[in-house]
């Protein structure tokens, strides 16, 4: 039993913001966009950076062909992208970024903030 | 600034097992279903526990019909289930329980170990 | 087994802002302040907002006088703060916010900020 | 603004079990062992998995050489141990591993499953 509870733990979890779940359709991804982007990062969590559409579209409902051509859509229209690093041993490597997801989620965050002052302010004018 | 940071914050995140973003395939859900279900979790970490078609559609790139659907079958196919609560003031309400969701996620995961196990004793006897 | 890790799984997790961890100390708190803050924390989690001194005792290796002084003195240094709000039926009750640690954590990450901008700038000079 | 939000999002969070909180005192920690074991998970977090007692103490209200101890003792009793790892490029790395201490938390767990099942057994029998 202590074992099966300790597989378990180690598992994982993936701490995801509030607003990605809530915000996701408002930034324009759908559904598809959003498991992607969640798997994108579990693998991360579990060490492997740059997932393959293989590896992906082996979670999802989707065949590899869609997978290679939501990872373009979503590089192309900026949500996700590929940077190069090195590793100690001088080695590069190709990883997902998605930070510039994330920079589009404060920009929503921001306007949303912005509008509910804008709201308020205005019904307090009334 | 301190307080955009402050309000970024309190918008909070969720904590979802790695094996739901990994799993939902094998647990035969898509990424519709997968989405409401992240969805009802994000409303019930802010206080809401039993959202409506509405609430949920606004969030998603599907209509409040076919959310209903996506909800009712969860329903009917046991991931999730309609619980009555009593409020400490005597007032009866009702809530999503995703009880059955993590039942079916933990059946998955137990099953997946012990295929690994027999194919590491298989391989061990080659 | 699965009964085991269902509830081993809603036991849950608390999600802690990494500054919290690695800043306590220049934020002026210690060691037990830190602990106290934890559970605080993790109380809420669990519903109760206003856990009392010997709830905190209990979990703690300090007496339930010396846990009131901690938290008068957390109180009367501006790190947690008791408010009021009521109940949907109208019942006052009183419960703990830990929203100014936070503020002087934002504050402490600005601070860290800044400074590493402008050594940053110092050694570009040099 | 978005970019000091994009910073502190940057510097993450830590999941915690909420068992580690609440029942560290009855596992036999005190609340410096706690706060060493916070930051030994957040130097992971951050990939640093071997934290020295000098980086260790620069964020704790206790000297390199109490720190130094408190680490010898916690491996004595078996909470930590230094486990053996190859790089990719072969070469020996050290870290620590926490895995014992979630052992002693998932007997810790079971043990008190089990007690509050007799003492319900207990109160329906009288």
């Amino acid at each position: 039993m202590k074992t099966s509870i300790l597989a378990w733990m180690q598992e994982g979890s993936v701490t995801i913001p509030s607003l990605l779940i809530s915000e996701y359709r408002s930034l324009k991804l759908n559904e598809y966009d959003l498991a992607i982007i969640l798997n994108i990062l579990e693998y991360a969590h579990k060490g492997n950076n740059f997932p393959t559409p293989e590896e992906l579209s082996s979670r999802m409902t989707i065949s590899i062909n869609e997978c290679t051509d939501l990872l373009r859509k979503l590089i192309q229209r900026g949500y996700i992208e590929i940077i190069e690093e090195n590793s100690p041993d001088g080695i590069r490597y190709e990883k997902y970024s998605v930070e510039p997801l994330w920079e589009k989620l404060i920009e929503q965050f921001l306007l949303k903030q912005q509008n509910e002052k804008e709201m308020s302010r205005k019904s307090e004018e009334v």
